[in-house]
């Protein structure tokens, strides 16, 4: 039998049984689909595991529903990053929504999840969607204030995606987005990467009037805690008493009305890393 | 460098670099302490994670303060299981605590806590505390009404634990209980764990009239998703408006007033295993 190890840190190790495994190197990754025995097809970059088909529902709804229901009435929706497709699947559950522009750097990771990751990637093709195999920096330049939820769907900051946690890349999101735009950013684990976790936080801030800090248990990633930090400069995002009747609507397996109404409720260490 | 690995399914293994190891054999199991690279002291029982010095507070916490700060004033406090101390050591920071029983099977689990996980047993020789060696299923028989908080700190249900997820067990728990009196049970990972999970909150609710579940990120137990079911006869659980003054009086790390005014709030696949 073989067994994946992800190295959570240099002295932690997560490892799945695999029956079967697929590899192919594009112009910036290793890009790796594993067939695991617990978890189904599992999608790996460089190493690091970004979704598998049994979790994969906790990363997307907790990324893309909050923003999406903290918008008074999404229509133009950017996610960089994502070209497995699930952000844009749980994007387009939203009536309101018009148009959901997918910039992904890497189109081989697109090409592989349209294969592989059929449940994941089945909305890539709805005609609301538009994908541009784009540097995410250079995309936004070219929109000004256009989308109303920009949706940062990166794979860890190290490699092509260090660029993606600077203040001067959030400015850019910021200048992107119209009157009462959300983003959203995935910001690591709080546990084993204290470090990203915070500085993500940090540089969001530098940008953001409002920003805000919630979690969910994705047990394939490192310590099962993962953050996300999501910002407006004129939406107080805490109100998570506001358009809770759309939560209702939507088909999902981990958010709902208790999640949503308890999001930013962080055990006390957490707020400490925020505060320091 | 020696790793050790826990294997969390069949299928799923976490690892961690280990500096060294002590192993002994009691009559029941066998206890080893890890010094790990990442989260310190690691205390394995028949090759099961039980607890690490840098995690312990969540477990421990999460355990002890909720049932306690649900109860109006809780005095006599039982704990079965948890000879490491560490859940003692949590309920002792309650000022109404007048006695801490705690019931452990195993002598030499608190033996190789003391020796190895000072930090956590540090309240073992707390006047307060009174510890027995005993099955705690024979324990409890011999104590009617008289505790206001039963904490079941067991490990997993095989071996030993397993008569302690039984309904015939939660009889004896609620019957050593007196008026107003709470428990709560450590009941595994709803990710990992389903069948364990399900059953428990079965048979607890097969005694008690208010039950419900809350969860705690804890990194190195399977999936990182832990669940507890606390459950009483005449306190209505689910009211965490009440006594919330108490918990700014606590030192903690992880439960605080946020995490308590949220405790029952849960995914929803969570949920639908309950209504299963």
């Amino acid at each position: 039998m073989i067994w994946f190890t992800e190295h959570w840190t240099e002295n932690v190790g997560f490892s799945v049984k695999v029956n079967w495994a697929k590899r192919v190197k594009s112009p910036y990754q290793e890009i790796v689909i594993l067939d695991t025995v617990e978890f189904g097809k599992m999608l790996v970059l460089d190493g690091l595991v970004q979704t598998t088909e049994r979790d994969e529902f906790i990363y997307h709804e907790m990324l893309a529903h909050p923003p999406m229901v903290l918008h008074k009435n999404p229509e133009r929706v950017l996610v960089i990053g994502g070209g497995d497709g699930g952000t844009v699947r749980e994007i387009l559950q939203h009536p309101s929504v018009k148009e959901v522009h997918l910039c992904e750097i890497d189109e081989m990771v697109i090409q592989v999840s349209r294969e592989y990751l059929p449940s994941i990637s089945s909305q890539l093709d709805n005609p609301k969607v538009k994908i541009f195999i784009q540097d995410g920096s250079k995309f936004l330049e070219e929109r000004q204030n256009y989308y109303d939820v920009i949706i940062m769907d990166s794979s860890d900051p190290v490699g092509a995606s260090q660029v993606l946690f600077s203040s001067e890349f959030y400015t850019k999101v910021k200048n992107s987005l119209r009157e009462g735009g959300i983003m959203v950013a995935q910001t690591e684990s709080p546990i084993l990467q204290e470090e990203y976790f915070k500085n993500a936080y940090r540089e969001i801030s530098k940008v953001f009037k409002n920003v805000g800090v919630y979690l969910a248990y994705i047990p394939t990633y490192p310590s099962g805690m993962w953050s996300f930090t999501v910002a407006s400069n004129d939406v107080n995002i805490r109100d998570t008493g506001k358009n809770v009747g759309r939560v209702k609507e939507l088909k999902t397996k981990y958010f709902c009305d208790s999640i949503y109404n308890c999001l930013f409720a962080l055990p006390k260490f957490v707020q400490q890393i925020l505060n320091k």
